[in-house]
This record gives C-alpha cells, structure tokens and sequence, in this order.
C-alpha cells in the first residue's frame, strides 16, 4: 500500500539530501536510521539508466564504524570469521559479521587505513552498538566511533570516465575492492572502486559533510554530457546481480554459509572470532538449506516486502525474500533461501506470492554473474 | 519533500500491518527497522479523536530485548544509571540507558517479569547489539534475544472503557507503570498501564504474532460505539506532551541530565552501571544544557527534519528538535535543547527554521503536563 515517509530527525538527512531532492526522489527507503533514496523516475527507467550511462548515489547510510588504537586489529578479528591476518592497508575486505551463535550481524565492507586504523562500512543494523560493546567488555585498547564519513557512489560503465574528469585519471588505476587517496577541494578522501551493482564504478568516502554538495554538484557538471543523473541501489539490477541485502535477505537467523559466503569464512584460522566455535562444524559439514537464485513465473511480481514460502507440493522447503521483473532477462528475478534437498539447478518448485502461486525454477547462477565482490 | 516509502522485507512489517493498511493509513516512519504508521487522516484530525475518544496503535516498533537467567538482574544494572535494586516484578520502569561515556543509547522501559526475567522496550536503537555484546565480553549467564512480543497500545480517554469491555473490569485497577496478566484467546498476556501519550491507556505486549490480528479485529468491533480507530504517536500530542523522541531529541551524545532525565538516575548508587563513572560528576554538577519546552512563534511551522538553531542575537545557545502547530494551545510547540546562560523560563530567542527567523520563548512547563512517565 502506499503512503508517504513521515519526516522526522530521527530518520537522518544525508549531506547529499539536498541534492537528492532537487532530482526529484520519488520514493525512500530507511537505512541505519538515514534517508537512502530508492526510486528517481521509476524503478525500470532508473534501471535502464544504470546499465547504460551513470549514476551518482547518496549511500550516506553505509555509516561507518571506525576503529582507530592499538587493539584495532584484534577487536577486527574477534567481529568476523574471515581471516583478516594478510590484509593491508589499501584493501577492502567484504566481511561477514556474526555473533557468539555464529548469526549475521552485518555484512560490511571492511576498510584497512592503517594497521591501527579501520572503517567497517555498513550494512543495515546498528554495528556500532555490538562493537562498542565487545570493545568494553573485553576491555580493548580502543576507539570506537561513527565519524562524519558519508560514500557516495559512482555507478555504471561511464563511471571511470566521470570519476577521472574530476578526480584525475589516477583514479582509473585503482583495482577492485582497493582504494586510494584522492583530493578535492584540498580535503584528502579515500575512494574505493567498489559498489553496491555490478555495472563497475566507485564509493567516495566523503569525509566532512560540508563538502557533500560541493562534490555532488562537481559530479553533475563534469558529467553533463555522460548524461550522468542521481541515482540509486536498483532493487532489479541487485537482484539480477545476487547482490545480498541484509534484513532482506539475511537476517541474526542465519550463518554466513547458508547465505553463500562461506568463501569469506576461514573459520579454522580465524582466531579469536567470536562466532569461531559455532561456526566450526557448519564451515565442515556446509549448511543445510542456502541462498539461490530463483526464477519466478507469470507476470511482473508484486514488491516483496515479507517472506514468501517456497513450496515442493505441500512441503515448505524454503522462501524467497526479494523479487522484481527484470526487463533485460524478461522473467521475475529472485533471491531465495532453499533445503539442500531442493537447491540443485532446475528443480521446480512454487512460490507463494502475495497474488496467488507461481511456478519457480532454481538456477545455477544470478543474471549479471560477472564475478563478485 | 514528499515522496513514498518503498517496501522491501528489511522494513519489517507487524503483526498488525494489515489492520493499519485497511484503516487507511497514509505515511509511514520506520522505527528500529519496522513498519510505524504516523498519520491516518491529518495529524490534526488523528490528534483530535486521540483527545476525544479511543485509539488502537500498531507499536510493534518497540522491540523488546529479553533478557533470561541469573544474571539478568545484574546486567539490567550495568546499563542503566537507575538503581533497579527496589523494583518489583510487575512494575515498568523508564530507564535512561548508557554507554560507558554516558551517553544516551536509548530510553526504553523495563518490564520486571520475575527476577530472573525482564523486557526492555526499545525505543529507536538497535540496543539488541549492545546487549549482547556486553553479556558477551562480560561472559554473563544470561540469555539476550528479541522475543516475538509486538506492543499495541491503546490511548485517549475512553481506553479504561474499552480494554474493561475486552479484557474484563479488573484492567480498570492496573495502576500507571504497572502491568499485569490478562488473558485473550487463551493466551497470558502482559498489560500495563503506560503508553506515548498523556491522555491515558495501556499498552498490550501481544507474545505471538498469529493473535495480532484477531486482537486488533476484537478491540475494533468492541469499540465500535466509542468511535475507536486506528491511530498512532501523534506528534502534536507528543511535543505538547513534552515526551522525548529518542533520535529526535536526544542522541549518543547526550547525557540523561541534559535530557531532563536525572530524576530516573541515581549514579551514586547504581553500582556496576556501565556509565557511572562517567555520570558522577554531570550527576553533582548537573548539565550545562538542557532539554525545555520553547515556544515558536509565528505561523504552523514546516516539517522538523533537522536541528534549527536557537540565536540569542548572533549566538548559537542551542537548537530545537521536535515543532508542531498545536491547535489546542494556538501556538508553535516545540521541544528544545538549551544552554544554561539562556535556559530560563521567559528568555526570549530567534529560532532559526527553514523558512526564517522566528521568535522564540523558553517556557517553564509542557503544555500537557499532568504527571510524567
């Protein structure tokens, strides 16, 4: 049903609001309790835009958790079961977080500044509060924060192009899931070449939120004839992508290997890892039901805005969590959670939409499968 | 700006969403990751009937924390500066809670089930984290989970009629911050007499998502000729009201005292509270800022979204966090955060809003002021 977003403090504006408004969002998600854009023109047209050309997003809501002392790398260890021991400075990690149960906190990007300095770049639930947490129990030798730091990202195949007419072509340098210090108006930012799609670009870490309409703004004008506009996180080209949402996909409820990464868990060595011991014999034995892509039938799908069941006959076998019609694959796209005993390529099953039941097929692999993060 | 909320699973919906859609609601916020109506017909039509009649209120928003097992007790006190050492089971109790700065991470309340058992009813934090990460680093024997327990409340003058009508006359003697056990459908559940409004009620801890609706459903149809309706925290009533939004008014950088919450501390004595040492001193001292009713002058205020400056000529001497146009009371009502130099009933200020400078009053008192929580 649709109605407004009530506005409030409490639901943050961004140091891109501004901006984002004057391009006429037409429709907000919330994240980490700040604004996040979700639809410009409409979610096809967005969509075709990003394929095609490129996009400035407001991903103020990636908030940071930043990390700065001496037991930095240690408190780092303790949050993930990846193995955090080989990266350097210059790196960006993508880290599962987990509790003591082995249950997804968060699913950040973990940015290495220094050795005793580092940004975990997050995905929507309050991280800071667990880390603050552990931090003062374990009485660890260390700052925990969340700094003044906002990404924007630049997305889509023209993204170099942009970045470099207002960066420097240096920037065209920088490699996958690296970062490198760069200059704008004489404020030295960290920019990644990472992103929340799968059409290439970057996530400038805007630090200081004075400059975020300057640096908007900048990106607007060098990109006029890019046909560069404001964009957002398609919800199509994620789901085509297999890109994860956590609390859409993935809540506390699940392990790190049933949501398909468990090739960023090195739970053997990844000591100190709270989550170590309940993860052990899940990252031996594998999981028992895990993410898939699906492929739903019928007309365009409604918003997936809760669980649908996934159906063999008359037994639940698993549920699918995000949906939308992709005009590219001209077929419904979908995320799902599916039983070992139903997840291999091809088998058919229903889902239980909202409208009614649909045949679904599990599919070997997502739609824009150019490799991952 | 006007723009929808879009829906995806990670803004959760409740147990009572579908009663809220049919009732016809038209904005949402999004309150610790959850679907909160926050206007149905007008702010100023749905404050009215909250003044005049009986209002069902989907707060499935305030999640509980529930914490189980020996030493509950004790990690209940190592949040807060209240000393918890009286309270009884069946009693709620308003408690700031605190990092190890003494600042605010949320300001929830705590229902004592049993000694070893208790809810916290989260305002908008993720205090789950926090939580969990301090029984954790602590190695505390206690249980941390989010239970499946949705509040609806029931608010205005009529509510002690209508809950008497469904849940039996004995809800009349539930006295303010005290809960006890009623029965619907053959389920326990907790009632206490609380809720974010002054004008009266309850606030029903639905344990079981499937009764949700035949509740919501049953309270409708029993209130039929007390014209109750859906409603929701009503900002007018609200700021009138002087209650304080946490996210709005007060942030992690605010002590309890600076909130006017140092009537709920007692720092000497609430030993092992994470906070106290940091606390000591505001708590002899007292703050140098601090939250007041302000009038706004003027025409209906726009929208607050973000701090507007208090000036006291050219000087910053604060901000205010929360602004409605309060039909009763014929005049802008606002809640503030102000200096000390400047905090005086009387003190006349400029307040800096969106649209122009505006004058503003410090006053001495909320407008709805009869008792606090």
């Amino acid at each position: 049903m649709n109605a407004l977003l009530a506005r409030a403090r409490r639901v943050r504006r961004t140091p891109f609001t501004e901006g984002v408004e004057r391009a006429g969002v037409t429709a907000w998600s919330v994240y980490n309790r700040m604004l996040l854009p979700a639809v410009f023109e409409s979610p096809e047209a967005d969509y075709r835009h990003l394929k095609d050309h490129v996009q400035v997003w407001d991903v103020s809501c990636e908030r940071q958790v930043e990390l700065r002392g001496p037991d930095s790398a240690r408190l780092m260890q303790m949050l993930t079961p990846r193995d955090l021991r080989g990266m350097l400075p210059g790196q960006c990690y993508y880290v599962p977080m987990v509790d003591e149960t082995g249950g997804m906190l968060n699913d950040p990007v973990a940015v290495k500044l220094a050795e005793d300095r580092w940004w975990i770049s997050l995905a929507d639930s309050d991280l800071l509060l667990w880390v603050k947490g552990i931090a003062n129990g374990y009485r660890l030798d260390v700052l925990v924060d969340e700094p003044d730091v906002s990404p924007l990202a630049v997305q889509g195949p023209k993204a170099d192009e942009l970045m470099a007419r207002v960066f420097g072509e240096d920037i065209r340098n920088v490699r996958f899931f690296r970062f490198g210090w760069f200059t704008f108006q004489g404020r030295d930012l960290v920019i990644a070449r990472s992103g929340y799609s799968k059409q290439g670009g970057f996530e400038i870490y805007v630090a200081g939120g004075d400059i975020g309409m300057p640096l908007w703004d900048a990106l607007m004008e060098a990109g006029a004839d890019l046909q560069v506009r404001a964009g957002c996180p398609n919800l199509i080209e994620r789901v085509e992508s297999g890109l994860l949402s956590y609390g859409n996909d993935m809540t506390r409820a699940n392990t790190p290997h049933e949501c398909g990464l468990g090739r960023f868990c090195n739970t053997q060595t990844a000591i100190g890892c709270i989550g170590r011991d309940a993860l052990l014999r899940v990252a031996m034995e594998g999981p028992v039901r895990q993410i898939r892509p699906i492929a739903i039938g019928g007309a365009p799908v409604p918003v997936c805005d809760r669980l649908w069941p996934l159906m063999a006959g008359a037994q639940t076998v698993g549920h699918v969590s995000s949906t939308a019609w992709s005009p590219d694959f001209g077929t419904n796209v979908a995320i799902g959670m599916v039983r070992m005993t139903h997840w291999d390529p091809g088998t058919e099953l229903t889902v239980a939409a909202p409208d009614g039941p649909r045949p679904a097929v599990v599919r070997d692999r997502f739609w824009n499968d150019h490799g991952s993060r």
